[in-house]
Protein backbone atom coordinates (compact mmCIF):
# COMPACT_ATOMS: atom_id res chain seq x y z
CA UNK A 1 0.00 0.00 0.00
CA UNK A 2 1.00 3.31 -1.09
CA UNK A 3 1.87 6.20 1.42
CA UNK A 4 -1.53 7.66 1.22
CA UNK A 5 -3.27 4.95 2.71
CA UNK A 6 -1.31 4.80 5.74
CA UNK A 7 -3.30 7.83 7.35
CA UNK A 8 -6.97 6.56 8.90
CA UNK A 9 -10.00 7.45 7.00
CA UNK A 10 -13.15 7.94 8.12
CA UNK A 11 -16.09 7.57 5.90
CA UNK A 12 -19.38 8.87 6.14
CA UNK A 13 -22.44 8.06 4.11
CA UNK A 14 -25.86 9.51 4.86
CA UNK A 15 -28.62 6.88 4.87
CA UNK A 16 -32.20 7.98 4.36
CA UNK A 17 -35.80 6.53 4.00
CA UNK A 18 -36.93 6.02 0.47
CA UNK A 19 -33.12 6.51 -1.07
CA UNK A 20 -32.16 4.43 -3.82
CA UNK A 21 -30.13 1.67 -1.76
CA UNK A 22 -27.57 0.92 -4.54
CA UNK A 23 -26.44 4.54 -4.15
CA UNK A 24 -24.92 3.66 -1.19
CA UNK A 25 -24.48 0.13 -1.23
CA UNK A 26 -22.19 0.36 -4.35
CA UNK A 27 -19.71 3.27 -2.91
CA UNK A 28 -19.88 0.97 0.16
CA UNK A 29 -18.68 -2.35 -1.52
CA UNK A 30 -15.76 0.03 -3.08
CA UNK A 31 -14.92 2.16 0.08
CA UNK A 32 -15.38 0.02 2.89
CA UNK A 33 -12.18 -2.16 1.45
CA UNK A 34 -10.04 0.77 1.83
CA UNK A 35 -6.87 -0.09 4.00
CA UNK A 36 -6.96 1.25 7.55
CA UNK A 37 -10.47 3.12 6.92
CA UNK A 38 -14.00 2.87 9.03
CA UNK A 39 -17.26 3.81 7.37
CA UNK A 40 -19.88 4.90 9.10
CA UNK A 41 -23.34 4.83 8.37
CA UNK A 42 -25.39 8.29 9.60
CA UNK A 43 -28.82 9.52 9.59
CA UNK A 44 -30.84 10.69 12.75
CA UNK A 45 -31.31 8.16 14.47
CA UNK A 46 -29.62 4.14 14.91
CA UNK A 47 -33.12 2.45 13.73
CA UNK A 48 -33.50 0.29 10.63
CA UNK A 49 -34.52 2.32 7.44
CA UNK A 50 -36.01 1.33 3.93
CA UNK A 51 -34.99 2.16 0.79
CA UNK A 52 -37.70 2.92 -1.94
CA UNK A 53 -38.38 -0.75 -2.85
CA UNK A 54 -38.24 -2.07 0.58
CA UNK A 55 -34.98 -3.08 1.25
CA UNK A 56 -34.20 -2.55 5.03
CA UNK A 57 -30.64 -1.23 6.16
CA UNK A 58 -29.08 -0.18 9.51
CA UNK A 59 -27.62 3.12 9.82
CA UNK A 60 -25.42 2.84 13.49
CA UNK A 61 -23.94 6.35 13.98
CA UNK A 62 -26.58 9.03 14.93
CA UNK A 63 -25.43 12.66 13.21
CA UNK A 64 -24.43 13.46 16.77
CA UNK A 65 -22.21 10.57 17.01
CA UNK A 66 -20.25 11.46 13.67
CA UNK A 67 -16.68 12.13 14.20
CA UNK A 68 -14.99 14.28 11.90
CA UNK A 69 -14.90 12.86 7.88
CA UNK A 70 -12.45 12.75 5.44
CA UNK A 71 -15.00 11.66 2.86
CA UNK A 72 -18.83 12.52 3.41
CA UNK A 73 -21.23 10.43 1.21
CA UNK A 74 -24.73 11.69 -0.10
CA UNK A 75 -26.85 9.48 -1.69
CA UNK A 76 -30.35 10.25 -3.71
CA UNK A 77 -33.11 8.34 -4.80
CA UNK A 78 -36.78 9.42 -4.47
CA UNK A 79 -36.62 9.88 -0.80
CA UNK A 80 -34.18 12.91 -1.31
CA UNK A 81 -36.66 14.83 -2.42
CA UNK A 82 -38.17 14.86 0.83
CA UNK A 83 -35.01 16.30 2.23
CA UNK A 84 -34.82 19.47 0.79
CA UNK A 85 -35.83 21.38 3.10
CA UNK A 86 -34.74 19.44 5.80
CA UNK A 87 -32.41 21.76 8.22
CA UNK A 88 -31.30 19.02 10.12
CA UNK A 89 -30.38 17.36 7.47
CA UNK A 90 -28.89 19.99 5.35
CA UNK A 91 -26.48 21.61 8.10
CA UNK A 92 -25.17 18.02 9.08
CA UNK A 93 -23.91 18.15 5.15
CA UNK A 94 -22.25 21.78 5.27
CA UNK A 95 -20.65 20.84 8.84
CA UNK A 96 -19.55 17.16 7.71
CA UNK A 97 -18.17 18.72 3.87
CA UNK A 98 -16.52 21.58 5.51
CA UNK A 99 -14.04 19.59 7.37
CA UNK A 100 -13.71 16.47 5.04
CA UNK A 101 -11.51 16.56 2.04
CA UNK A 102 -13.95 14.94 -0.64
CA UNK A 103 -17.89 15.41 -1.03
CA UNK A 104 -19.17 12.68 -3.13
CA UNK A 105 -22.68 12.47 -4.42
CA UNK A 106 -24.54 9.65 -6.32
CA UNK A 107 -27.59 10.24 -8.20
CA UNK A 108 -29.89 12.84 -6.81
CA UNK A 109 -27.68 13.06 -4.09
CA UNK A 110 -26.37 15.96 -5.67
CA UNK A 111 -29.67 18.03 -5.26
CA UNK A 112 -29.01 17.71 -1.82
CA UNK A 113 -25.90 19.05 -1.80
CA UNK A 114 -27.12 21.91 -3.95
CA UNK A 115 -29.64 22.19 -1.44
CA UNK A 116 -27.22 22.18 1.40
CA UNK A 117 -25.49 25.04 -0.41
CA UNK A 118 -22.08 23.05 -1.81
CA UNK A 119 -22.50 23.54 -5.25
CA UNK A 120 -22.30 26.99 -5.88
CA UNK A 121 -19.82 27.31 -9.02
CA UNK A 122 -19.38 23.53 -8.84
CA UNK A 123 -19.08 21.06 -11.89
CA UNK A 124 -21.63 18.48 -11.30
CA UNK A 125 -23.29 15.79 -12.52
CA UNK A 126 -26.65 13.74 -11.43
CA UNK A 127 -29.15 11.13 -12.61
CA UNK A 128 -30.48 12.00 -16.06
CA UNK A 129 -33.65 12.67 -15.15
CA UNK A 130 -32.48 15.28 -13.01
CA UNK A 131 -30.18 16.66 -14.92
CA UNK A 132 -31.51 19.85 -15.69
CA UNK A 133 -32.07 20.76 -12.17
CA UNK A 134 -28.46 21.30 -11.53
CA UNK A 135 -28.14 24.62 -12.67
CA UNK A 136 -31.19 26.12 -9.80
CA UNK A 137 -28.26 25.24 -7.16
CA UNK A 138 -25.64 26.86 -9.25
CA UNK A 139 -23.89 24.08 -9.99
CA UNK A 140 -22.56 23.88 -13.60
CA UNK A 141 -23.92 20.99 -15.22
CA UNK A 142 -21.80 18.11 -16.88
CA UNK A 143 -22.61 14.94 -18.75
CA UNK A 144 -20.37 13.07 -17.62
CA UNK A 145 -20.22 9.40 -15.58
CA UNK A 146 -18.35 11.11 -12.98
CA UNK A 147 -17.03 14.61 -12.65
CA UNK A 148 -14.05 15.39 -10.50
CA UNK A 149 -14.06 19.59 -9.50
CA UNK A 150 -12.11 20.23 -6.80
CA UNK A 151 -13.41 18.74 -3.18
CA UNK A 152 -16.16 17.54 -4.87
CA UNK A 153 -16.82 14.33 -6.68
CA UNK A 154 -20.46 13.60 -8.38
CA UNK A 155 -21.57 10.32 -10.14
CA UNK A 156 -24.48 10.15 -12.24
CA UNK A 157 -27.50 8.07 -11.63
CA UNK A 158 -27.77 4.64 -9.10
CA UNK A 159 -25.21 2.21 -10.64
CA UNK A 160 -22.66 5.30 -11.20
CA UNK A 161 -21.94 5.21 -7.70
CA UNK A 162 -19.68 2.34 -8.79
CA UNK A 163 -17.53 3.71 -11.07
CA UNK A 164 -17.53 7.10 -8.68
CA UNK A 165 -16.45 5.44 -5.60
CA UNK A 166 -13.55 4.32 -7.73
CA UNK A 167 -12.13 7.41 -8.41
CA UNK A 168 -12.75 8.51 -4.52
CA UNK A 169 -10.72 5.16 -4.19
CA UNK A 170 -7.67 6.61 -6.24
CA UNK A 171 -7.99 10.26 -4.31
CA UNK A 172 -7.81 8.89 -0.83
CA UNK A 173 -5.75 5.71 -1.41
CA UNK A 174 -4.10 5.76 -4.86
CA UNK A 175 -4.06 4.05 -8.11
CA UNK A 176 -3.16 0.62 -7.26
CA UNK A 177 -5.05 0.34 -4.08
CA UNK A 178 -8.33 0.87 -6.62
CA UNK A 179 -7.57 -1.46 -8.90
CA UNK A 180 -6.79 -3.94 -6.51
CA UNK A 181 -10.24 -3.38 -5.06
CA UNK A 182 -11.64 -3.23 -8.34
CA UNK A 183 -10.55 -7.09 -8.98
CA UNK A 184 -11.55 -8.08 -5.65
CA UNK A 185 -14.86 -6.95 -6.96
CA UNK A 186 -14.69 -8.36 -9.93
CA UNK A 187 -16.15 -5.48 -11.85
CA UNK A 188 -15.52 -5.58 -15.16
CA UNK A 189 -18.96 -4.77 -16.13
CA UNK A 190 -21.08 -6.26 -19.51
CA UNK A 191 -24.23 -5.27 -19.96
CA UNK A 192 -26.27 -6.98 -22.14
CA UNK A 193 -27.65 -3.87 -23.92
CA UNK A 194 -27.10 -0.72 -24.63
CA UNK A 195 -29.60 1.12 -22.43
CA UNK A 196 -28.23 2.49 -19.72
CA UNK A 197 -27.92 5.99 -20.56
CA UNK A 198 -31.03 8.55 -22.43
CA UNK A 199 -28.03 8.85 -25.59
CA UNK A 200 -28.36 5.10 -26.38
CA UNK A 201 -31.55 3.66 -24.95
CA UNK A 202 -34.07 3.20 -27.70
CA UNK A 203 -36.10 5.90 -28.23
CA UNK A 204 -39.78 3.89 -26.90
CA UNK A 205 -37.62 2.55 -24.02
CA UNK A 206 -36.50 6.77 -22.77
CA UNK A 207 -40.22 7.00 -23.36
CA UNK A 208 -41.20 4.46 -20.80
CA UNK A 209 -38.59 5.41 -18.41
CA UNK A 210 -39.38 9.43 -18.96
CA UNK A 211 -43.11 8.34 -17.92
CA UNK A 212 -42.44 6.44 -15.22
CA UNK A 213 -40.10 9.51 -13.16
CA UNK A 214 -42.55 12.07 -14.61
CA UNK A 215 -44.06 12.61 -11.66
CA UNK A 216 -41.47 13.38 -9.24
CA UNK A 217 -39.40 15.11 -11.72
CA UNK A 218 -42.22 17.55 -11.81
CA UNK A 219 -41.60 17.66 -7.72
CA UNK A 220 -38.21 18.20 -7.56
CA UNK A 221 -38.59 20.88 -10.28
CA UNK A 222 -40.71 22.78 -8.06
CA UNK A 223 -38.75 22.15 -5.02
CA UNK A 224 -35.59 23.19 -7.12
CA UNK A 225 -36.91 26.68 -7.91
CA UNK A 226 -38.10 27.12 -4.16
CA UNK A 227 -34.67 26.19 -2.77
CA UNK A 228 -32.84 28.16 -5.38
CA UNK A 229 -34.37 31.21 -4.72
CA UNK A 230 -33.68 30.45 -0.84
CA UNK A 231 -30.56 30.24 -1.66
CA UNK A 232 -30.23 33.23 -3.72
CA UNK A 233 -29.15 31.84 -6.62
CA UNK A 234 -28.84 34.78 -9.81
CA UNK A 235 -29.79 34.24 -13.22
CA UNK A 236 -32.94 31.86 -12.93
CA UNK B 1 -45.09 -4.23 -20.85
CA UNK B 2 -45.24 -7.66 -21.83
CA UNK B 3 -47.14 -10.92 -21.56
CA UNK B 4 -44.86 -12.19 -19.63
CA UNK B 5 -44.83 -9.59 -17.15
CA UNK B 6 -48.32 -10.06 -16.22
CA UNK B 7 -47.67 -12.71 -14.13
CA UNK B 8 -46.80 -12.37 -10.56
CA UNK B 9 -43.12 -12.75 -9.79
CA UNK B 10 -42.16 -14.83 -6.49
CA UNK B 11 -38.30 -13.74 -6.45
CA UNK B 12 -36.42 -14.76 -3.13
CA UNK B 13 -32.93 -14.17 -1.96
CA UNK B 14 -31.08 -15.62 0.31
CA UNK B 15 -29.55 -13.19 3.31
CA UNK B 16 -26.66 -14.20 5.76
CA UNK B 17 -24.21 -13.65 8.01
CA UNK B 18 -20.62 -11.92 6.34
CA UNK B 19 -22.14 -12.64 3.09
CA UNK B 20 -20.72 -9.76 0.78
CA UNK B 21 -23.74 -7.32 0.87
CA UNK B 22 -23.71 -6.23 -3.60
CA UNK B 23 -24.15 -9.83 -4.36
CA UNK B 24 -27.42 -9.50 -2.98
CA UNK B 25 -27.88 -5.13 -3.16
CA UNK B 26 -26.83 -5.44 -7.01
CA UNK B 27 -29.60 -7.80 -7.96
CA UNK B 28 -32.01 -6.56 -5.66
CA UNK B 29 -31.70 -2.91 -7.44
CA UNK B 30 -32.37 -4.56 -10.78
CA UNK B 31 -35.21 -7.62 -10.28
CA UNK B 32 -37.15 -5.74 -7.50
CA UNK B 33 -37.94 -2.95 -10.04
CA UNK B 34 -39.86 -5.87 -12.23
CA UNK B 35 -43.53 -5.41 -12.96
CA UNK B 36 -46.00 -6.85 -10.56
CA UNK B 37 -43.11 -8.88 -8.40
CA UNK B 38 -42.25 -8.98 -4.96
CA UNK B 39 -38.78 -9.84 -3.50
CA UNK B 40 -38.33 -11.57 -1.07
CA UNK B 41 -35.32 -11.49 2.07
CA UNK B 42 -35.12 -14.96 3.52
CA UNK B 43 -33.52 -16.59 6.53
CA UNK B 44 -33.71 -18.83 9.20
CA UNK B 45 -34.68 -15.67 11.22
CA UNK B 46 -36.48 -12.19 11.06
CA UNK B 47 -33.29 -10.85 12.41
CA UNK B 48 -30.58 -8.44 11.27
CA UNK B 49 -27.46 -9.31 9.84
CA UNK B 50 -24.26 -8.21 9.29
CA UNK B 51 -22.48 -8.39 5.79
CA UNK B 52 -18.79 -9.39 5.58
CA UNK B 53 -17.49 -5.09 5.82
CA UNK B 54 -20.40 -4.58 8.00
CA UNK B 55 -23.18 -3.56 6.72
CA UNK B 56 -26.32 -4.38 8.43
CA UNK B 57 -29.77 -5.93 6.50
CA UNK B 58 -32.48 -7.25 7.48
CA UNK B 59 -34.55 -10.54 5.91
CA UNK B 60 -38.04 -10.32 6.73
CA UNK B 61 -39.17 -13.48 5.71
CA UNK B 62 -38.16 -17.19 7.47
CA UNK B 63 -37.45 -20.36 5.54
CA UNK B 64 -40.52 -21.70 7.36
CA UNK B 65 -42.37 -18.73 5.76
CA UNK B 66 -41.39 -18.20 2.08
CA UNK B 67 -43.52 -18.93 -0.69
CA UNK B 68 -43.16 -21.20 -4.02
CA UNK B 69 -40.46 -19.33 -5.92
CA UNK B 70 -40.41 -18.03 -9.55
CA UNK B 71 -36.92 -16.83 -9.07
CA UNK B 72 -34.07 -17.87 -6.49
CA UNK B 73 -31.43 -15.52 -5.68
CA UNK B 74 -28.14 -17.38 -4.18
CA UNK B 75 -25.47 -14.48 -3.03
CA UNK B 76 -21.73 -15.41 -1.90
CA UNK B 77 -18.89 -13.89 0.06
CA UNK B 78 -17.29 -14.85 3.05
CA UNK B 79 -19.94 -16.41 4.73
CA UNK B 80 -20.63 -19.11 1.75
CA UNK B 81 -18.24 -21.07 3.08
CA UNK B 82 -19.53 -21.58 6.42
CA UNK B 83 -22.54 -22.42 4.93
CA UNK B 84 -21.25 -25.65 2.89
CA UNK B 85 -22.50 -28.32 5.53
CA UNK B 86 -25.77 -26.60 6.83
CA UNK B 87 -27.99 -28.88 6.01
CA UNK B 88 -31.07 -26.24 7.16
CA UNK B 89 -30.06 -24.08 4.76
CA UNK B 90 -28.71 -26.82 1.37
CA UNK B 91 -32.26 -28.49 1.87
CA UNK B 92 -33.90 -25.02 1.61
CA UNK B 93 -31.96 -24.23 -1.30
CA UNK B 94 -32.77 -27.85 -2.86
CA UNK B 95 -36.61 -27.51 -1.96
CA UNK B 96 -37.17 -24.06 -3.42
CA UNK B 97 -34.66 -24.61 -6.69
CA UNK B 98 -36.89 -28.18 -7.68
CA UNK B 99 -40.07 -25.97 -8.28
CA UNK B 100 -38.17 -22.53 -9.11
CA UNK B 101 -38.37 -21.18 -13.16
CA UNK B 102 -34.74 -20.23 -12.68
CA UNK B 103 -32.21 -20.10 -9.94
CA UNK B 104 -29.41 -17.59 -10.13
CA UNK B 105 -26.10 -17.68 -8.07
CA UNK B 106 -23.59 -14.80 -7.64
CA UNK B 107 -20.12 -15.17 -6.48
CA UNK B 108 -19.49 -17.87 -4.24
CA UNK B 109 -23.17 -18.58 -4.07
CA UNK B 110 -22.31 -21.09 -6.99
CA UNK B 111 -20.38 -23.30 -4.34
CA UNK B 112 -23.47 -23.26 -2.38
CA UNK B 113 -25.60 -24.20 -4.98
CA UNK B 114 -23.27 -26.83 -5.95
CA UNK B 115 -23.01 -28.42 -2.59
CA UNK B 116 -26.78 -28.12 -2.47
CA UNK B 117 -26.53 -31.20 -5.62
CA UNK B 118 -27.98 -28.39 -8.15
CA UNK B 119 -24.89 -28.22 -10.50
CA UNK B 120 -23.77 -31.68 -12.23
CA UNK B 121 -23.34 -31.06 -15.45
CA UNK B 122 -24.37 -27.39 -15.13
CA UNK B 123 -22.55 -24.83 -17.40
CA UNK B 124 -21.63 -22.41 -14.59
CA UNK B 125 -19.03 -19.62 -13.40
CA UNK B 126 -18.41 -17.82 -9.92
CA UNK B 127 -15.77 -15.75 -8.60
CA UNK B 128 -12.42 -15.92 -10.46
CA UNK B 129 -10.76 -17.12 -7.19
CA UNK B 130 -13.12 -19.89 -7.11
CA UNK B 131 -13.26 -20.62 -10.51
CA UNK B 132 -11.08 -24.14 -9.98
CA UNK B 133 -13.39 -25.30 -7.44
CA UNK B 134 -16.43 -25.75 -9.62
CA UNK B 135 -15.55 -29.21 -10.80
CA UNK B 136 -15.65 -30.42 -7.12
CA UNK B 137 -19.30 -30.27 -7.24
CA UNK B 138 -19.92 -31.44 -10.86
CA UNK B 139 -20.14 -28.17 -12.29
CA UNK B 140 -18.74 -27.79 -15.85
CA UNK B 141 -16.54 -24.36 -15.40
CA UNK B 142 -16.99 -21.51 -18.07
CA UNK B 143 -14.99 -18.17 -17.79
CA UNK B 144 -17.99 -15.94 -18.74
CA UNK B 145 -19.53 -13.18 -16.80
CA UNK B 146 -22.87 -14.32 -17.05
CA UNK B 147 -23.10 -17.93 -17.68
CA UNK B 148 -26.95 -19.44 -18.60
CA UNK B 149 -27.44 -23.20 -19.06
CA UNK B 150 -31.23 -24.45 -18.49
CA UNK B 151 -32.80 -23.22 -15.35
CA UNK B 152 -29.62 -21.89 -14.03
CA UNK B 153 -28.11 -18.88 -13.80
CA UNK B 154 -24.85 -18.12 -12.89
CA UNK B 155 -22.97 -14.68 -12.63
CA UNK B 156 -19.15 -14.03 -11.76
CA UNK B 157 -17.62 -13.02 -8.74
CA UNK B 158 -19.16 -9.83 -6.85
CA UNK B 159 -20.49 -6.80 -9.54
CA UNK B 160 -21.38 -9.62 -12.36
CA UNK B 161 -24.79 -9.97 -10.08
CA UNK B 162 -25.93 -6.86 -12.16
CA UNK B 163 -25.30 -7.95 -15.52
CA UNK B 164 -26.60 -11.67 -14.40
CA UNK B 165 -29.68 -10.11 -12.67
CA UNK B 166 -30.37 -8.04 -16.30
CA UNK B 167 -29.90 -11.28 -17.87
CA UNK B 168 -32.50 -12.71 -15.61
CA UNK B 169 -35.05 -10.05 -16.12
CA UNK B 170 -35.00 -10.75 -19.91
CA UNK B 171 -35.89 -14.16 -19.42
CA UNK B 172 -38.35 -12.85 -16.64
CA UNK B 173 -39.82 -10.01 -18.27
CA UNK B 174 -38.42 -9.80 -22.01
CA UNK B 175 -35.85 -7.08 -23.20
CA UNK B 176 -38.08 -4.09 -22.87
CA UNK B 177 -38.61 -4.37 -19.48
CA UNK B 178 -35.15 -5.32 -18.64
CA UNK B 179 -33.86 -2.32 -21.15
CA UNK B 180 -36.05 -0.15 -19.22
CA UNK B 181 -35.00 -1.26 -15.91
CA UNK B 182 -31.26 -0.85 -17.30
CA UNK B 183 -32.33 3.15 -18.23
CA UNK B 184 -33.73 3.51 -15.07
CA UNK B 185 -30.37 2.62 -13.43
CA UNK B 186 -28.20 4.83 -15.54
CA UNK B 187 -26.29 1.06 -15.91
CA UNK B 188 -23.76 2.86 -18.75
CA UNK B 189 -20.46 1.35 -16.92
CA UNK B 190 -17.37 3.39 -16.98
CA UNK B 191 -14.27 2.12 -14.58
CA UNK B 192 -11.45 4.05 -14.16
CA UNK B 193 -9.44 1.11 -15.17
CA UNK B 194 -9.23 -2.61 -17.27
CA UNK B 195 -8.26 -3.91 -13.42
CA UNK B 196 -11.67 -5.99 -12.86
CA UNK B 197 -10.37 -9.41 -14.28
CA UNK B 198 -7.49 -11.43 -13.60
CA UNK B 199 -7.31 -12.05 -17.52
CA UNK B 200 -6.47 -7.63 -17.75
CA UNK B 201 -5.34 -6.58 -14.21
CA UNK B 202 -1.83 -5.71 -13.89
CA UNK B 203 0.49 -8.83 -13.14
CA UNK B 204 1.28 -7.25 -9.64
CA UNK B 205 -2.24 -6.22 -8.96
CA UNK B 206 -3.73 -9.62 -9.62
CA UNK B 207 -0.62 -11.28 -7.56
CA UNK B 208 -1.74 -8.74 -4.28
CA UNK B 209 -5.46 -9.72 -4.55
CA UNK B 210 -4.71 -13.76 -4.77
CA UNK B 211 -2.62 -12.74 -1.38
CA UNK B 212 -5.91 -11.35 -0.03
CA UNK B 213 -8.22 -14.18 -0.48
CA UNK B 214 -5.52 -16.78 -0.28
CA UNK B 215 -6.60 -18.06 2.97
CA UNK B 216 -10.59 -18.66 1.81
CA UNK B 217 -9.35 -19.94 -0.98
CA UNK B 218 -7.45 -22.66 0.93
CA UNK B 219 -10.38 -23.75 3.21
CA UNK B 220 -12.91 -23.03 0.21
CA UNK B 221 -10.62 -26.00 -1.65
CA UNK B 222 -10.75 -28.24 1.30
CA UNK B 223 -14.53 -27.63 1.89
CA UNK B 224 -14.69 -28.47 -1.78
CA UNK B 225 -13.20 -31.79 -1.97
CA UNK B 226 -15.07 -32.88 1.25
CA UNK B 227 -18.56 -31.77 -0.14
CA UNK B 228 -17.47 -33.19 -3.59
CA UNK B 229 -17.28 -36.62 -1.73
CA UNK B 230 -20.31 -36.50 -0.30
CA UNK B 231 -21.95 -35.80 -3.38
CA UNK B 232 -20.21 -38.90 -4.44
CA UNK B 233 -18.89 -36.76 -7.72
CA UNK B 234 -17.08 -38.87 -9.95
CA UNK B 235 -13.59 -38.07 -11.68
CA UNK B 236 -12.42 -36.14 -8.66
Amino acid sequence: MNAQSEKHINIGALVFPRMDQIDLTGPFEVLSRLPNSKFHLLWKEPTPVRDFRGLIITPETTFAEAPPLDLLVVPGGFGQEALMDDDVVLKFIQAKAATASYVFSICTGALLCGAAGLLRGVRSTTHWSAFHLLPYFGAIPVNARVVVDGKHVSAAGVTAGLDGALRVAVLLAGERVAQQIQLGIEYAPDPPYHSGSPQTAAPEVLQAARASVQKITEARLITAQRVGARLGIKGL
